[in-house]
């Protein structure tokens, strides 16, 4: 059996917790990142808080192995004076949604070999797909979830306000958005990219242009701009 | 049976072509717009060919109904003498992919009633997801596509190339990408908004940018922006 702890009660933490309940070969604790006067022993304490607490919370904490779950925070930014560690999941983690942790990537970093292993096999206990992945890529992985999440959940957004504006179903677009993201399973973002862009239609893209807001149309510009020059 | 003439040898049309081949009640014929001296006749003429050879190739169509298939372009740009329409599935075409035409919606237009009822047949043959939309949506939901179709697409070829100069395996965003695009079914994009730019997390957005080329840098700008501002 290994023991678990888990300090904090957000969403990553939560979701966390429950799938280390159904875990075979898993004892877990969860504790909130407020109450550190008694830290309960384990072998593993993951410290799922805010990046800027990470440092506070992991001084008080004397435990063997201590990781921290953050995309963009180094290992170094753990203050605890034992061994140190990395369990990040690279997911988009929601209060109103189930996650199934065996899709989920987990990106795992140790500065010992055997507390490695030891990370890779408790995050096999829960999950499938386990990579190990130093500070410096895990920073770079960090961005590029920026890109393909944050902004493209905001491309939504604008695509969901051009639809309200022209009272149109946003579930117009669904398939349309659905279709683009798994497509980059079996096709290459350059090769599937197609559109008034990649093309140079310049009266289309004119038409287009006249039909937007200010800032729709600077988002439009430079993204234009990008997949015209390809960088 | 209804008699379908299919002019253009592109994605769309050999895709559609191939649907109305299983499809009850229907009888297809594809010609190459290149080959207009004997059309043959068809109570539906769908032209699926490029946006600025429509008016050419429909005003040599003498066939009752024609219709077009084009996201970004007016039904009057219809050049036949007879009745007009569109016929334009919201979905990105490749070569290399199958259609699951029970997935993309349709959006039909036509000038008299009895013509879309015709399309709205038609398109049941096939498909499920049926939409009247007139050209101005239609023009709305063609800018909306270049947003959440062309535009993402770029960011996850953003994506890609990060990982690649860290020496990440890119399919280690999958699984992010395929859960951003899929939680617009249950949450509003504007309320699955994470990340940096939405925390005001300046501390961050500077680490980010330190790692980004100039045109990275320019999208990761306005669309931040864009996200605090939310517009």
């Amino acid at each position: 059996m290994i023991s678990v702890l888990l300090v904090g009660k957000g969403n990553v933490a939560t979701h966390l917790y429950n799938a280390f309940l159904n875990a075979e070969n898993i004892t877990v604790t969860q504790i909130s990142s407020r109450n550190l006067n008694t830290i309960p022993v384990a072998a593993i304490t993951i410290i799922a808080v805010s990046d800027d607490a990470i440092a506070l919370v992991s001084s008080k904490i004397k435990n063997a192995l201590v990781v921290h779950t953050s995309g963009a925070c180094k290992m170094s930014e753990l203050k605890n004076t034992n061994k140190k560690g990395v369990f990040y999941m690279l997911q988009t983690f929601s209060k109103e949604k189930e996650v199934d942790f065996s899709e989920v990537p987990f990106c795992i970093e140790a500065a010992d070999e055997k507390d490695r292993k030891l990370l890779e096999k408790v995050a096999k206990t829960i999950g499938k797909k386990v990579y190990t992945i130093n500070s410096e890529q895990r920073k770079a992985i960090h961005i590029a979830a920026v890109f393909v999440n944050n902004f493209t959940n905001h491309l939504y957004k604008i695509g969901k306000d051009l639809c309200k504006e022209h009272k149109i179903p946003f579930e117009v677009l669904h398939p349309l958005i659905k279709e683009t993201a798994s497509k980059i399973e079996i096709l290459s973002p350059e090769k599937s990219q197609t559109g008034p862009a990649i093309r140079n239609d310049k009266k289309t893209i004119k038409k287009h242009f006249d039909l937007l807001n200010k800032s729709q149309q600077k988002i439009y510009k430079v993204l234009t701009k990008s997949i015209q020059n390809g960088n």
